[in-house]
């Protein structure tokens, strides 16, 4: 099946700000022609959210966000039957709504849904593409526009949570990183608001952390506390001061870490 | 009992399109005939839903299909009172509907719901066919149609997670597989639109990744993700593209194990 | 106390098809005469819900079953307040029902129900008979006619799972296992259709798996599927065929003893 | 405080039959007339039922009993509001009634409920004396003539399943046993309607079980299976099936002890 | 802030009686006009709730004592909607009709409520004395005479059920024992109503106990228990009845245990 | 991003007293300008609650707080549906009400909430600042004023209980401690109203109490309990049963380790 994409030629710089590191903008727009659902792979703050919301603008879709949660069930993404004036009235839910009206809906860290949050989306992510309202006995047919996005990151190891390979293998996936050093510094100077030089240390200092063992620190400083600590400069606290407070604080509580990664600011840094 | 089948000539052309590896058609016939119910067995992405809906069609009766999940009850499946204008209502579940109108009912992946879900059906699953609705305390014969059938993939092990032997014991039981590549060169074809030369090295590369050692990979690469990465090559994406995202990513997040799979895509596919 | 019972004389052979292996008649008479309840033990697929039925014929009381699960509660049991015009009504559940009319009360696999369930009988299955409806504030005592009888499966050994001794030592016992090979042969042959030859190897078969290993498999193949193995060949498929679909598919998963199973069936069925 | 009591003389032989044996009518009459609650400890089947009802007739008490079980709340024990015509309307739950009225509430096998039952206990069981119904803001004070009995099973051992010891430290405590064989002996002829042959090799069975192995047996044979196989020898039973079915098969399912048990069975009654 | 107590001059001996052992009386009082809020840490009937009854007494303020257990919320204490004609209706809870009215609010074994139910209680235990009702999005000051008070058993150990750090530094704290034998005669004496010599006897035998090896027994006789004992003397029991009735069942339930208890039972007591 | 400040002026001697060890107020300054949530560090009773008091009003924003506890959801914080004259309205929670009226959101002890509660407040903490009202298919854009705090106490080590790195990393950190001797000294004799050698004796008690090994402690004793003591001492207590009452007895149970802090209090504190 092959549909019009009428906002196929939108110009891409009036959606959000995004660089692309790889093949991600192309692999995307083909899953979104073949009708298959998408899982986003990457870690904390890598610009997961942010390449939705370009692709959403991109290609002309409404984007409905759903943070997961463990307490997210099958119910909060379908809709329920609330209570009004005596009457039990239906109210759909975002995924429901994104059905019916052709949107994206972007079910972020979805590994942190209840299982039977991801295994209600099955027979939405095959060749069926229909969403199954037990509650109402009524079974809905995908809007042609509609696309499924999921994310998640790797790093979080659990047993306990992961997506089925059931669910994993009806998905295509894409894998995002943190962006490469030149890229990081046009994020900084663009978006953080900092001068050329500023955004040069704020880089060095991101990659002397990110080389540290990992048996350290259990997630490394993502591009968004660069962004942070960029924000707090243009505030007027002094880069040793703001890097403090927005890279290093959120990394570890650990005092010996804290003392340790507080020398290499000191290194990288003027006071 | 011996009950008329006014489907019993329908043209099995006009059904979705279904290979049958074996006498898994034959076999699913004469449960259905002999009103015994059904389990089917099979890894993820082999086609078990396919093969009910063909059979359905084949049979000439509808299919309701109920996706399992750990929250789903014997009230999800039975029925449950609703609220409406201040009196409770009583509405039928898919199970229940199933039975009163002779469908086959589709429990898909019963392992995952709760325990009382598979209890419930007991009585539905011997000599006496009944559904017992305990909140009305109504009995139904079932329908001279109706069929139940199970499906579930044995390659989930788990102790706290397996049909109970009084459950399987009221069962015919059809164990699927991944077809053999003649019939899954066919698939890609005929469904997912790639040239035969295309066809056949995927499924080269399918089947070098099926034989890698278990420990590598929880489950190997379905027919499903076949077909997917073939969409992906129709849509525009190169194969080793294509393949990558629609074979790979889903497989694992492994970064060691993702890159030795890299090397066998590139193996088998061109760039 | 000493009742009349009316049913007593009633020909046996109307009740349902129930070939006794022992003297299970007489004691179910006797404990249903001196207002004892019962509990039945025995293996998947033995003939306890088929014995109850038989008795329930016999002694002229109509039968009340529950299938016992995990979620079942004193409530689903006794009854509960529903919600009917902004009024809650009472609804009495089928416990309570066959306390009040007389008739037998059959909870099926009681293990599974959740402790306040079994402990809410206490007072049915001594000297008081009688049923607490706590949330009426009321108190029933039985109907002269009414008993109480449960079953459950030994062999699902747990700890977890077992009846309290204030409950078993308020019970009269008997214990059921899978027929000698002559009642299974006639079982064969008036239930399953099939000729004397053909009940004649699937019981040959049946009692070579039954002498298999217990550490290979959980649980032996039960006469209820050899009646479904029967009713397979009934229905054209071959014997080798019908008894795989009925009695090996659902005994296991195991590839390696599955493979040994159907050397078995080799042996013993013809193709 | 000193009440007069009414029901003081009442003829003990209008009462329940119980035969004491050993002072534990002084010791109740004594708990009843201080305002002291009482508990009762001893194995399944010994007459802890039957010696409250006894001493509730003894005493001039309606009796309001509570069979605990896990899932058993104080609002259980104390009452709830309930929906009635669109208002919620309270109703006293069996402690409040007893509470309000005078009578004795006895709460059987009270370890079985949960924590929060026993704590909403203490004010009725110190020198206040009162019951707070929380959901009301209301506060009781006992009846005069109010008695809270509980009972446990101390062979039931489980750290999780205990009285707190802020609960046991408020009661007067009473230990039963299986009454001596000369008052066991009676009780069989009394109750059970056997001769005194039949209740002599009874007795002596039910000492030989009760002198096995405690690792053999969870429990040993109660008196009151003793009084339901002479219930059964009754309805024409031989001695033997009849032990069989009430004393053996409710004490254990392993096969082995099962065979060892019916030897001793055959050792001490006719066929 | 300084306050005036009207209460102040209260003559202490028209209070509930209480022996003070130490400085808990100028303690409490302290804490009350600082506005500080309270935890009694003691053993099991030592007399803490007592001992706040007499404090409410002498300080002329009204006390709501709540028991807490393991399934009090927040909002039992704190209030919740409840359903009145159609509307729903809020209900104060508790604590906060003490916070309104001034009143000592003594929730009695704290530790055994849930943990959103100590830390509702924060900003009313520290400088701020508010209590926030969040479903009423309302913040109630609290009257200048509201004061609260926990208690718990410090021999309960347990790491699950803990106060907080960041609760118990915001109270003062006192501690309470047994009392010592001299005032623990009185009390037998004035409220046990027996002789000074069967005082005398029952103290020596409480102590000889009391030194028992901690290993033998969860914990030992408290004075409630020595009341109860000269109750059941009163009501004409003999000595050694009384005590092993209201003394050593409580203890525990331990055969060997019990049996050496008696001996040192006879060993003070008279027959 | 740039806003106008109207309380950027304001007196800061009006707003709670508070006085700052670093550069807290700088970094709390500067977050709350460029949009940037705010998460607090530091021990029990360090002055994070009172230094959010002193910075809403330092900065003229009303402050809404929330304790939060194991059972907070994203409803309490959100909103939820109530039933109002049979109809259901929807009524704001206190993070909600922050986000309409640009208040500073404080949620207290963070870690303690569920986890749909540290989520839920994701796309608030990011570029979007967004509040979702899922229940209602809501989404509010947060008012420019609106700021968003959170502490927590990293001392509670706990693999369970720990904020997320994608919450971290959306957050600016400030780490707090206890303040130093001279200025915890000016808030005793400021806030407890003791004389400054009182004060002197006091301090120097705490600082050996915080030198002592942290096996034998889980915490040290806080600046909380330090003024509490002079409250207590202020109402007339000497110096060392202050002390002993508000610092000694909230911090452990254990006697051997209260024994050795009485002999420390005596050191250093008059009796």
């Amino acid at each position: 099946m092959q549909v019009a994409f009428s906002a196929d030629n939108a110009p891409a710089d009036e959606a959000p700000y995004y660089l692309p590191s790889g093949n991600e903008v192309e692999v995307f727009t083909a899953a979104y022609r073949q009708h298959l659902p998408l899982m986003l792979k990457g870690p904390t703050g890598c610009g997961k959210t942010r390449f939705v919301e370009h692709m959403a603008a991109r290609l002309g879709r409404s984007l409905i966000t759903v943070a997961c949660h463990e307490d997210i069930t099958a119910a909060d993404l379908v809709g329920r039957y609330l209570l009004q004036g005596g009457d039990t009235v239906w109210v759909d839910g975002p995924l429901t709504r994104a059905v019916r009206s052709g949107a994206i809906c972007y079910l972020d860290e979805v590994v942190e849904a209840r299982a039977d949050t991801t295994v209600v989306i099955h027979p939405l992510a095959d060749h069926r593409r229909e969403l199954i309202l037990e509650r109402r006995a009524e079974q809905l047919t995908a809007h042609p526009y509609f696309m499924l996005v999921l994310s998640y990151n790797p790093g979080y190891q659990s047993v306990l949570k992961d997506l089925k390979q059931s669910t994993r293998q009806r998905m295509v996936g894409i894998e995002l990183g943190y962006p490469p050093a030149e890229r990081e510094h046009q994020i900084l100077v663009r978006e953080g608001g900092v001068s050329e030089a500023q955004a040069t240390d704020l880089i060095k200092l991101a990659q002397a952390i990110r080389q540290l063992d990992a048996s350290l620190l259990p997630e490394v400083c993502s591009t968004r506390t660069l962004v942070s600590t960029a924000h707090l400069i243009q505030a007027g606290l002094s880069p040793r001061v703001a890097a403090t407070a927005a890279m290093l604080q959120p990394l570890c509580d650990d005092a010996v870490v804290q003392q340790g990664l507080r020398e290499v600011v000191e290194t990288y840094l003027p006071a």
